[in-house]
């Protein structure tokens, strides 16, 4: 058995994808908090860890993983079953897109740094980060609704009827909406899969609240 | 062979990725171009191809692709020769995390829909986003250039001596840099990195001027 140890932040929405990931494959690990309010990413320890300075980070086989979709398909790649991705090429490249598209085009956006650098360069206050956080959430999220509520290959998740890469991703990004004031009613079919993620221990297990590092 | 037509735009720097990628593959392909700096990617054309509204969008073998990295991905399954990828798990996460430091951190925050979002929403000045676009560049590639200064599994590319994922990425953003007067000289590995990519065909291939839509 490996010996993992995940460097993360309880509110983190990329450590919430990676803890996903450990608990479906079953991998039990040792969980580093870093309080990215207080800056605990930006210590000397934590750098000398990851220079980035971002979370998550993963310990695993004497490595240092970083980067959270690079970091679930190392798992995926490791340790298969149960599978986070599709076995054909079409249905791996559909759900890595869809994964993406959180992962590029929402998330990197709205995160804890980029926030605070719009208060600090702008002036941007709460409500006006919270409109930013909402305009670049609808931008990606309304186009993949229509995406998902359209596709043959959309099941009770996002691709057929087993969880994956793409609804850890949606998963960790609709509780992040959740602070910002957006309701998943806005989203019929994310907001069903959603639903659906919730009924699965390694889902609900991964949610800020749970862990050790929590508020 | 593959009938494959790229939707790109000639200044895109996810779309560079993607043509350096299939030049590298020796895959050709017919080229539409649509206009983000006037709205082509918002018109019923493009957005019944890619409902998200970005490019690129690669058209294969019956499929839609978006998204630049999982359409890569998806090239490198099909066309493994030569690869982008190293052979090893460890490698191969490696590269992608230094591709995802790029892709997820850098470029998501400086591209033109945001930049434009800014001057609407704070009343940013081209200054104040050429400004924002320097911070997050230094921001990351600060660390990157630690990062492959000090790895033994940096070579004349990012991962040994031939060119892959994470160096297209980063030769598209070192392109991209120049626009907002970010200098290589400020990163020496990353600069002599991107000199060895520009002696490559397919990646002087890839660069906004030599595309038909070039203005």
């Amino acid at each position: 058995m490996s010996e993992i140890r995940l460097h993360s932040y309880f509110r983190s929405s990329t450590s919430v994808r990676v803890r996903v990931a450990l608990a479906m494959k079953g991998l039990s690990y040792d969980y580093v908090a870093w309080n990215l309010r207080t800056g605990g990413h930006r210590s000397p320890d934590y750098l000398a860890i990851n220079p980035q300075g971002v979370v998550p980070a993963l310990e695993i086989d004497g490595l240092i993983l970083t980067q959270s979709l690079p970091i679930i398909e190392y798992l995926e790649e490791r340790f298969p079953d149960p599978a986070l991705l599709p076995s054909d090429s079409a249905g791996r490249a559909r759900v890595r897109a869809l994964a993406a598209m959180i992962a590029c085009d929402v998330h990197p956006l709205n995160n804890l740094r980029v926030l605070r650098h719009l208060e600090t360069t702008f002036g941007a206050d709460a409500e006006a980060q919270a409109t930013w956080f909402r305009h670049w959430a609808r931008a990606t999220l309304d186009p993949m609704e229509k995406l998902l509520a359209s596709a043959p290959q959309t099941g009770a998740f996002c691709h057929g009827e087993r969880p994956g890469l793409a609804d850890l991703c949606l998963f960790a990004q609709l509780l992040n909406n959740r602070r910002f004031g957006l309701l998943d009613t806005e989203w019929p079919t994310l907001a069903r899969i959603y639903a659906a993620c919730m009924e699965i221990p390694a889902f609900r297990a991964a949610r800020p609240e749970e862990q050790p590092d929590a508020a």
